[in-house]
């Protein structure tokens, strides 16, 4: 079983995760945690490059490659590994964050991006992804430290990220867009029951 | 007009290159000399990652696409340029080096390799390869120096890369063979011969 969580800085992803974990340990569901870019010694030197900000000149295009490049490796030591033997993976961020961010974001195309991630994760797709949605101006408030590379490029840019998630959700069953204007304990509860119904499904 | 020398490391490609450099100058001829990976910020961060010997574990397919993230940000910032001010750009490497040694060499889809390719660079394709050839054992006995990351393989390795090179090399006219094992005056004559050849057919 393959889980990820998605959406704009802000919106309570950790949270939420962390709490899902937690809940489906206590059930003797075996987890395996992961970000993306990140989880490998690769993915974290590259996740340090993507993410600090750092007067490196980035093309849209490159950035979206080094994205790919970290998730390639991350799939290849962790996601597959995990998934064959049985666990269940809850990964922070994955394909569709490029297809926001540097799809939608920054005019990268997007069937390429989708290409070069089949490509990439050698087609491997998470069961379902939880796609956190609050406004724009929200998540960003609720950021309380300073914005790392991505994150500074304003509020323009952030809206229409936020539509392209909305928009690539439209189109996938397995994407759930959860209201993240609501409590914390509402957000997990409507969270829990697609997982149990996604699990079920597999089952 | 756009360059590239590739083949084995050892066949004598940054020799050529100097020569062919220097004696195009002598005529006039703007050039913008370049390697792949490198030439940039972020190309010669990863270059440093992708051929420093170390204990990283970096899957083929995401050696792949590290390269293809170096290029794509060198085409971004360097060679398409160059190539739109009426420069002759000279590139040590290129993509037909990632289809020798991570398609044929470690088994990465080679139609995959062509088609992220082609996503990197925007289609920006040498108008011709010099393509240095020489037995492996010659090649691999000519560097006197550690060997790094990618040249630490073996000799198998070596024979799958260098007849994926000639290979590649029969399905495109304008990647040339040259034999290197002739004097250096020989092979840098043959070189300029079809430079010579290119330019004026471009002209």
């Amino acid at each position: 079983m393959f889980f990820v969580f998605d959406g704009l800085d802000g919106v309570g992803k950790s949270t939420q995760q962390t709490l899902l974990t937690a809940w489906l340990e206590m059930q003797g569901v075996k987890i395996v945690a992961c970000r993306d870019p990140g989880s490998t010694a690769l993915g974290e030197r590259l996740r340090t490059v993507l993410l600090s900000k750092s007067d490196l000149d980035i093309a849209p295009i490159s950035e979206m490659l080094m994205y790919m490049t970290a998730r390639s490796q991350l799939v290849a030591e962790k996601i597959r590994p995990a998934v064959e033997s049985g666990a269940t993976v809850i990964c922070d961020r994955y394909l569709i964050a490029n297809i926001a961010y540097q799809g939608y974001g920054a005019g990268v195309d997007v069937e390429t991006i989708r290409s070069v991630g089949m490509a990439a994760t050698g087609g491997l797709m998470p069961d379902a992804t939880f796609l956190l949605d609050i406004p724009t101006k929200v998540a960003l408030s609720r950021l309380d430290r300073t914005l790392d590379r991505v994150e500074s490029r304003g509020g323009e840019y952030f809206d229409r990220v936020r539509e392209a998630f909305l928009t690539e959700a439209k189109k996938f069953d397995n994407v759930h867009v959860i209201d993240a204007s609501q409590s914390v304990e509402e957000i997990q509860s409507e969270i829990r029951s697609i997982a149990l119904a996604v699990m079920e499904q597999q089952a």
